[in-house]
């Protein structure tokens, strides 16, 4: 069999030339203050298909022992891929892209060809791959592979059947302690951190956009849908109006649009609530806390707000913490996944395929326009999980 | 038998004329500038010697039915009480002392006579005393029979067997987690909150004085003491040199003066921590979130220093919540008590008795040294639990 083409997406250069959205750690409460140029397709990154290889065993790449042949057909796009376009000197806890290599991400391959025990040709495999139509691999510790016995399109498993679902449940199931007839407050939800484990460092990526992570997003409308479902009353935000219309159509009880309304006179009007899910922190969160009722729980899934500033927002009621027996719960999902993986995945992909747990997509087709997706999802104009479709199967 | 003084110690006056230390409610995030006068023996606040009372049933004060007529034993002094020498007019969630009538705080009385089923002559009481000598009672509801059976000093259930004790192990039996060989972080002890029902209102009364207020305090000193009990490496702080050496003396690994040693110096070097106790707030606190271990506890009993001060101090690196995944709970004494009072009540006293737990007190002898007492209390200059002892049985 001839090769083929393998089309990949570069990274060529920083954009702008300094660092932006630099994924701080947070100890680190003196980052310098960054500038928030946009990446740009064609100049910063770029779709190259100038490599070939050759899909059959037989051919002129024959596999190694151990590795494996995989046709990747979705990629996930977030808003922290920003923060890994940076001067690599710049201290971060997480690796820089490679200019020069393709960029990666969390995606869905199919495997095509098998050298290694862990795997046979059908098997579809989750983990992190490059931006690339095809890849070898070696390690089978880094993939799993996906049943999906519900038939869902794969990239679902991006999202409310993967990270951002997984973030939603165990978030809500550890912190919220949800109670018939209360009230959620849910700002959130694009974007979380997810953390990666290296040797003797474990750090974080936190996402960098905000518009691109109020409740619209994956995260915070599947809570929507999980306080709804055990019977609460849920004030929701969104940074646009269609966003508003598709919060009240999942169940919403009060949606509003924060660009144009005041979260305040919101909540002082349909609090005091009992339960905040925030992926904003700030100015927010200092709303939060003055409309919140007696212990109530805040779910601190992230702050996005305070990431990408070297003056944080100065919160000023959090002596309320005391006098209102609030608790503030941060997490990250992968802490919590080792408790509620085995229920998330034997739950969610039923919920989802019988329409019980709705979700919303941005699919942009072909890897040669995963450059425009990205600055979407940094510019906060996808509406839904973005993904990248590579390969229909 | 003939009438005997019963002296009173009276509230005169406003000190300096303008509300000071006002008990703002946790929501209030507007409270205006204050002035820190303190109150003045002899000229805001006054011993009386005046009135009489007749002790005997017989004689010419009869009690009516349903009353019971109670000598005063220990009165607590506390730093909140300076929150209710205010302008009655100034907006608060705790009345204000009524000039011309007596103080009143939390004591403990024996019945001398009564006319109420529910207690009997010898009953020791604890409830809200005034400060007075001899007081006449009517609502049983408002006391509650003490059995001692240890034979404590009455005044340790003023301290640690009393509300601070309570707020010490309730905190940490619900909000701690300990885990033997973790590190904690002991800031503050001697004032909590206290929280009291009126109809329709709750409110909390906000310990004043941040010098007071410190590890050496009844509540830190007790959370120390429980800490080492569970296997746990102790840093406490303290705001005088002597109190120091008494957190050393009770099981603090680590005890330092904050008002000459750096905080974050003492956490970086003997840090990470896994649990800190917090009744400061404010900078202490900002301090505690950056030398805080990943899931640390924080027990969040007080924010002392953000009380009196219309600019609260800008905390900056809140985002490491979500990073850390840290939890902050506020408490409220109160709130736990149904849970953990008949714990408390069965095992604190026994404990103390068998010197398993320590404690201090700063004795006061005499209703006419009150007024001393609670100037000291203002300015700090206690050291331990200050009770003024009226009579000796």
């Amino acid at each position: 069999m001839a090769p083929v083409k393998n089309g990949r997406y570069l990274y060529l250069a920083i954009p702008d030339g300094t660092p932006v959205h630099p994924l701080t750690h947070p100890a680190n409460t003196n980052a310098a203050p960054i500038r928030t140029e946009f990446p740009e397709p064609g100049k910063t990154m770029v779709y190259d298909d100038s490599q070939t290889i050759d899909l059959d065993q037989d051919g002129a790449t024959p596999l190694e022992h151990g590795t494996f042949l995989v046709k990747v057909l979705v990629l996930s796009v977030d808003p922290y891929l920003r923060g890994k376009m940076r001067d690599p000197k710049i201290e971060s806890y997480t690796p820089a892209f490679v200019v020069g290599e393709p960029l990666y991400n969390y995606g869905i391959g199919v495997v095509l060809l098998s050298e290694n025990a862990a795997f046979k040709p059908g098997d579809h495999l989750y983990g992190v791959f490059m931006f690339q139509q095809y890849v070898v691999e070696s390690d089978p510790g880094a993939f799993r592979v996906i049943e999906n016995r519900e038939g869902l399109p794969w990239s679902v498993y991006l999202g409310v059947c993967g990270m951002p679902g997984e973030t939603a449940m165990y978030g809500w199931k550890e912190h919220a302690h949800p109670n018939k007839g209360e009230t959620a407050f849910v700002t959130a939800g694009a974007g979380t951190h997810i953390e990666h484990s290296i040797p003797h460092i474990s750090y974080v990526l936190g996402f960098a956009d905000r518009a691109a992570s109020r409740a619209s997003g994956p995260v915070g409308s599947t809570v929507i849908q999980l306080a709804k479902a055990d019977g609460l009353k849920v004030i929701a935000s969104a940074g646009s109006d269609d966003k508003v219309a598709w919060l009240s159509s999942i169940g919403a009880d009060v949606a509003f649009n924060y660009k144009t309304v005041d979260t305040r006179a919101v909540l002082e009007r349909e609090g005091p609530i009992d339960i905040y899910w925030d992926n904003v922190g700030g100015e927010t969160l200092e709303a939060a806390i003055e409309y919140a009722a007696r212990h109530a729980r805040f779910t601190e899934c992230g702050m996005i707000s305070q990431y990408n500033t070297a003056q944080p927002y100065h919160i000023k009621n959090l002596k309320s913490i005391v006098g209102k027996e609030l608790s503030l719960s941060g997490f990250i999902v992968t802490s919590l996944r080792a408790k509620y993986e085995a229920e998330f995945r034997a739950t969610f992909p039923r919920r989802v395929a019988e329409g019980e747990i709705r979700y919303r997509e941005e699919r942009v087709h072909g890897l040669g326009n995963a450059g425009r997706a990205i600055v979407d999802v940094q510019r906060g104009r996808n509406f839904g999980k973005s993904v990248v479709v590579v390969a229909d199967e």
